[in-house]
């Protein structure tokens, strides 16, 4: 198949670097100084000796493909769109933001649309170099358009080294994902610890509590139910140091708004604990002089 | 006057180094390190080349005094109070802690008792040697006596360079000084910010207003007036680190619960801002593994 990669951050790498043995894929990037490399030394994954070659283009240089997965974080798909508008109304488009404010932008698209949440950890190390920090799976489900596509899509582009699911319900799929990152996310980063520190340190615990119930009512999900699954996955990924939290350290911007600011707009109560993780991850990003268009 | 001054934390070297010069100090401590160090060689006081000198003894050496003012931090009053209750009941006891919790503990005592707020700013760089950081003045009000023998007190301990001042209303004195702790303590320590910054960082500022509103509320107090005195004494101590953040880069247990531990319980509503940031802190004191008994 060919695909089209949209994005040159940790996950669209992590996917050009498994995809492109099977693909032909095609990475687009937004600076011409990452193109270059990756054009000229190939994309390097972990601590494999050898690198793959794909092709890098610019996001103005973007052609036809038989899929496109976009992987820009949030706060950049508003940048992307007109350029997704351009592409043949049969490309299937597959998006793997976190969070769900960019579900409001798709509305014009007329494409097949899937979502996506990546269950991996992925660090980029540099422009042509990224490491996968935590083996897991990416589940897919159909946003717009017919099931059917959905099956035959996943098929195409699993693979037992990097694997793909279909799951039935985009919302369930999201709003799942979205409550364990409005959770870990800003908690792991406020306190700076890796993920397991939030189970472990009694009094984070108390707040992992307080924000995953105001989340749980936001997005009528089941309390306990919630709990137990930020806990289960606090847990697996004890030792990774959370994606706001790399954001931070590395100084760029958090996706802070795409989750505890799209649970706050979305809320009819007072969410005191999620407004308070908001500010504070803000405050952050202030700190660090972190401006609203990052690299 | 022959003055027993308990503690010899940064509060306690501070006072004594300002009024063994008039009056006949003892300073009471707990380590005989530190008592053998004070007496060997003095205190020092800022960057003045020689030291005072004054009588340091431990405090199971008590000994009578005129006046005793108690310097130790709230969670070490428990401990000081049987020494405190062998003393002479004519001897006037002056307490200079934060927060409002230690009181409760004074009911026993049937000395005079005098309440005091520390507008200083002073940080112990050894057993022997504190640092003025911030000028300020000791405000003193009656908590059980008569109101004439605070006169003469301060009329007498006072002195130009280190004003002690009296005031009316004991609990205005307390409350107001408890406010101020509950919003500027917290917050620079949870960002790692000088006291200005609370100010300067508007995603921090939003907090400051939140708990200065639920610390109004519990304490009865004006919210609008009181927002003024937290932000007057940020912008006056903007470059200070705050006592609390000192303490947590010191590795020793802050006074949390004194002062957003005490609002929370002797709250009827629910205060959500507070909880966050008492439960931040002592998440931070966890992860410096900071017990319950510091040096």
């Amino acid at each position: 198949m060919r695909i089209g990669i949209i994005g040159g951050g940790s996950i669209g790498l992590l996917l050009g670097s498994y995809l492109c043995g099977q693909h032909e894929v095609t990475l687009y990037v937004r600076r011409d100084e990452q193109k270059k490399v990756l054009n000229d030394e190939g994309l390097f994954l972990s601590d494999r000796a050898t690198p793959f070659s794909l092709r890098a283009l610019l996001l103005d240089e973007i052609k036809e493909a038989d899929c496109f997965i976009i992987c820009v974080k949030q706060h950049h798909i508003e940048n992307i769109l007109p350029i997704l508008k351009k592409m043949n109304r049969q490309t299937p488009l597959l998006f793997l933001q976190n969070g769900m404010g960019h579900l409001e932008h798709l509305q014009g698209i007329d494409n097949d649309l899937y979502v996506g949440i990546v269950e991996h950890g992925a660090l980029r190390k540099s422009d042509n170099h990224v490491i996968h920090t935590g083996k897991g799976t990416i589940k897919i489900a159909t946003y717009a358009s017919d099931s059917e596509v959905l099956t035959s899509l996943v098929e195409q582009i699993n693979q037992p080294a990097f694997p793909f699911e279909g799951a039935l319900d985009w919302k369930e799929l999201l709003t799942n994902k979205l409550i364990v990152n409005a959770v870990i996310n800003p908690l792991t980063t406020l306190f700076d610890v890796p993920n397991k520190e939030i189970l472990n340190n009694t009094y984070i615990y108390y707040l992992v509590e307080k924000l995953c119930y105001e989340a749980a009512m936001i997005l009528n999900l089941d309390y306990r139910i919630q709990l137990e699954k930020v806990k289960e996955i606090a847990k697996q990924t004890g030792e990774n140091i959370s994606s706001m939290l790399t954001d931070i350290r590395m100084g760029r911007q958090t996706e802070i708004d795409a989750i505890s600011g799209y649970l706050i707009e979305n809320s009819n109560h007072e969410t005191p604990y999620t407004t308070f993780v908001y500010n504070s991850v803000k405050a952050l990003e202030v700190k660090k002089e972190i401006g609203q268009s990052d690299g």
